[in-house]
């Protein structure tokens, strides 16, 4: 079946966290990588326990409390001009190098392409237009809407209604093994963009597609014809 | 007000999930602390992701898919023997050296102590019972029964609707901060065993007490009256 549309995660997927590292690095030398790792690390599990527990509180909020806990667990002091600077980097988030030329080349298929993702709008409308990514995309889906955070149903159902299409028309692409794991358990059809060259994790489904670059996806898409 | 009961979690709190890293390093030579603490950080994250996706299954089964998950991650072949061998482990955890000191001091008090898992009812009933710890307790709650696991509000309202008194009246005692957020926003009294000296979890939350090892317990309980 061919797919209606196209969703794409944002953060791991078409933005690379990792470039959070670079300014936790000059704001911490020598501690860049272990802060920006376990404030990621921390983003997702608060999102999935904000969830659990029904105390949703938008993506910004929690980027902002995974920050605060992550700082305080390094031992590292965290003034407030420092710590605008680091959340800031969540609008001007770096592209993988991948990105671009994927989205052009997907592009000429005539596809509608969304984003779905656990930013808040402010923060997906910023870092798209910033990277200049904007205009690749019909919609910028945000869990905020469902004020529950993926892997909950609610959280892909909007993409579902915004289409209004079977969820096995939808394909979504995502590096988060969890994210591909949820949407494949919701009924979407998944891409995984498995850059790590992770195995796949053991929740009971599979990815319909995998691959190990961006660069991979419209390759796929041929082959399916 | 006094507590009607003291509910206690499993894994973490009274017994040391830590003791599954000799196995994994007998198994493993050289990658026992890299096995074990990959395959705790993937059994809870499994937890949380079913629970969200809807797509339960038991801890057992969690626990075992995770191992999985871990072995492949760090690239270790897993043989049907081992992997029963590392399953076993879960059967007969050695509990930290302050948990009977702690039950025998606590039961002088008369209040009802029960536990409050993730653990299925034959994973706690076996790793109690190989420990000599079973007769501290007047149940041990699994989880298993709301096929949630815990952050989840049902979880907590099974030791709610076991004893049949109002949430505020029993207090959850629980090394991991997750659990301890979890319950107080259900609205459970909590106690945080902090063992590691961690930061509060930002999860818009604080424990009734903390402490920093389950010798401090009875010690607050006390200044409580």
């Amino acid at each position: 079946m061919p797919f209606a549309a196209i969703l794409f995660d944002a953060y791991g997927t078409l933005f690379d966290v990792g470039s959070v590292r670079a300014a936790a690095e000059r704001a911490f030398p020598g501690r860049g990588a272990a802060l920006s790792g376990l404030w990621r690390d921390k983003q997702l599990q608060y999102s999935w326990l904000r969830t659990l527990a029904g105390r949703y509180a938008d993506f910004w909020q929690v980027t902002g409390e995974a920050l605060d806990f992550a700082v305080a667990a390094l031992d590292l002091g965290l003034d407030e001009a420092t710590r605008g600077m680091l959340m800031a980097e969540y609008e001007r988030l770096t592209p993988f190098a991948d990105t671009a030329p994927m989205l052009e080349a997907i592009g000429s298929r005539g596809l509608p392409l969304a984003v779905l993702s656990n930013g808040t709008p402010h923060m997906l409308e910023a870092a798209f237009t910033y990277a200049g990514l904007r205009q690749h995309f019909v919609a910028l889906i945000s869990v905020d809407a469902a004020r529950q955070f993926k892997v909950a149903a609610v959280a892909y159902q909007l993409a579902v209604d915004h289409f209004g299409v079977d969820p096995a028309a939808l394909l979504l692409v995502s590096s988060n093994g969890w994210d591909v794991a949820g949407a494949a358990a919701f009924g979407l059809q998944t891409f995984w963009v498995n850059r790590q060259g992770a195995p796949v994790e053991r929740l009971g489904v599979e990815p319909t597609g995998i691959g190990r670059t961006l660069a991979d996806l419209p390759r796929w898409l041929d082959e399916r014809g």
